[in-house]
């Protein structure tokens, strides 16, 4: 499958998980899954999502600006950087926020090795 | 060595590189090498300093807000993400930026394997 097409279509599902069930991303991280959200490091699928859940916002939409896509080596893996921004519900100006994923093949699954997030305040 | 204190002495060297001599950049990349370059796919350590060298624009400075990083998995590996902001010499206003990259070992010298640069449009 082409890459740039797999990386729109995890691109896709993840944001419309996070802003529809944002507990159903477990499924897209393993024990080993790293994320770094805003500077703060967490391990673990369980952790991770603990930490997107409790998030001091409940309702979100993300709209997503580029995604852009490279093999990170001879294992299989992608590289995918999305820019984009976050509208917060009862908010007036959406967050422009930057992602990566390192995306690992697992048996012809892909999950969630690494994840960094950060906002790009104005 | 501390991946983090890796991370940070690359982003230093990488930009003060960039905004001093740019060809010297070559160096950091390797024939594997791949650049994302809004948007533009560029592959090879001459090719990517080619580009980097052809942008429209003499001097720049880099000015770095964020540096996160992880290990990109078994082998050594080290993703780097960066936002900044970058001034052109002339131009009133920064651009917003966010960089990442995928250092990979050889023989205990990094090197750049991915690349993907994006400006964060206000």
């Amino acid at each position: 499958m082409d890459p740039d097409a797999v990386a729109k279509a995890f691109v896709e599902h993840y944001y419309t998980t996070f802003d529809s069930n944002r507990a159903g991303l477990v499924s897209l991280y393993q024990e080993g899954s790293m994320l770094t959200f805003e500077g703060q490091k967490i391990q673990g699928s369980q952790n991770i999502v603990a930490k997107l859940t409790s998030l001091p916002f409940q309702q979100c939409k993300h709209n997503i600006t580029t995604v852009d896509c490279q093999p990170s080596g001879p294992a299989g893996g992608m590289l995918v950087f999305v820019s984009g921004n976050l509208q917060l519900a009862g908010e007036q100006h959406a967050l422009k926020f930057s992602q990566m994923f390192h995306l690992v093949s697992n048996q012809g699954n892909y999950y969630v090795f690494n994840d960094i997030f950060r906002l790009n305040y104005a």
